[in-house]
């Protein structure tokens, strides 16, 4: 390693963002962002393997914060609860970033290499979680359903909140997500109670 | 379009199964594969874009199954039961070939790329399913939950078929992942009714 520079990656990506507003993505190089960082190229390198990876520089701090409020979880929380409380947490690293998420989206929703890197950083976060819901004793199968339905909460309340204007907190749009899954999950007779009882 | 070999992409997919089993997915060929289903190279480019798109050759013809399923379930059908009752009938592409899966399935689990792209195609799949729910009137928050939720059940029966030995039929294996996923997501309240009442 180098010497240090203090925030070099905070300031590489902030760099990034600013250069691929103003002169888009496919424009901008590895060389650019470490100049408006003030940085030299190599300092990039040590940071990012390629300008893609700025994009999808915090997702092994979103996945580490994940990981670890899971196992930190009462031991009484079934799954799903273990998982959709490590997400509504995950508001942290969203709430206030609702422009820069939104310019980092439409710059994924350009290019379809982005989407599949994005589509692996999820399957690697979810089998994490499955890693992590299994080390408190949940089954293979169980773990893996609780993991899959939390990361499509996720996804879900992320969508809601990248639309959402005036931005509303993460953590709530998390709630409306589970409690949308819940219903779209619900067995039959659950769903049919209301106008059963309507019919008596 | 060259000359019609019958069944041309089937022997394809035969050929390119035994030599996968004898030499090793890395030391086969697309040349070796058309070699041996007694077919021209070129034949074998008119089907597949390269070797490792034999092993996804089916994903298309399980999609516009799905698809179709989906669109023709009774109006009355929730979005994830009209997914689900899909599923069950992609068993008809599953049984009676579980030993060809498992071997297809080892290739891709020693393969990062491979992994890589299967995961592709089941995100294409998942869209492809949220676009037939939102055609029958769901939005798009509750179809894209939906379709995540039914390719978590599928994938969860999937992985109970390829363990399951004798092989038993798909769609039980759908309806028993059905089940796990309704338990995993179930709201607290209806998890413990069983303690409260057993306390009373």
């Amino acid at each position: 390693m180098g010497r240090w520079e203090p925030d070099a990656k905070g300031r590489l990506e902030r760099a990034a963002a600013e250069l691929y507003g103003e002169r888009g993505f496919d424009k901008t190089t590895a060389a650019d962002i470490a100049a408006r960082a003030g940085l030299a190229e190599r300092t990039f390198f040590r940071h990012f393997a390629d300008k893609r990876e700025v994009l999808f520089g915090r997702a092994g701090q979103l996945q580490d914060l994940l990981v670890r409020s899971v196992a930190e979880a009462p031991a009484s929380a079934a799954p799903l609860d273990a998982v959709v409380a490590a997400f509504r947490l995950t508001g942290e690293m969203f709430d206030g970033r609702a422009e820069l998420s939104r310019q980092r989206q439409r710059i994924i929703d350009a290019h379809q290499e982005l989407q599949e890197r994005e589509l692996i950083k999820m399957a690697t976060l979810s089998a994490a979680l499955t890693d992590a819901l299994r080390r408190r004793g949940a089954s293979a199968s169980e773990a893996g359903l609780a993991a899959s339905a939390g990361v499509a909460v996720f996804l879900s309340a992320f969508q809601r909140w990248l639309e959402s204007d005036p931005p509303r907190l993460f953590a709530e749009l998390v709630d409306e997500a589970v409690v949308e899954l819940r219903a779209v999950t619900a067995a039959p007779r659950t769903r049919r109670r209301r106008p059963v009882a309507a019919r008596s």
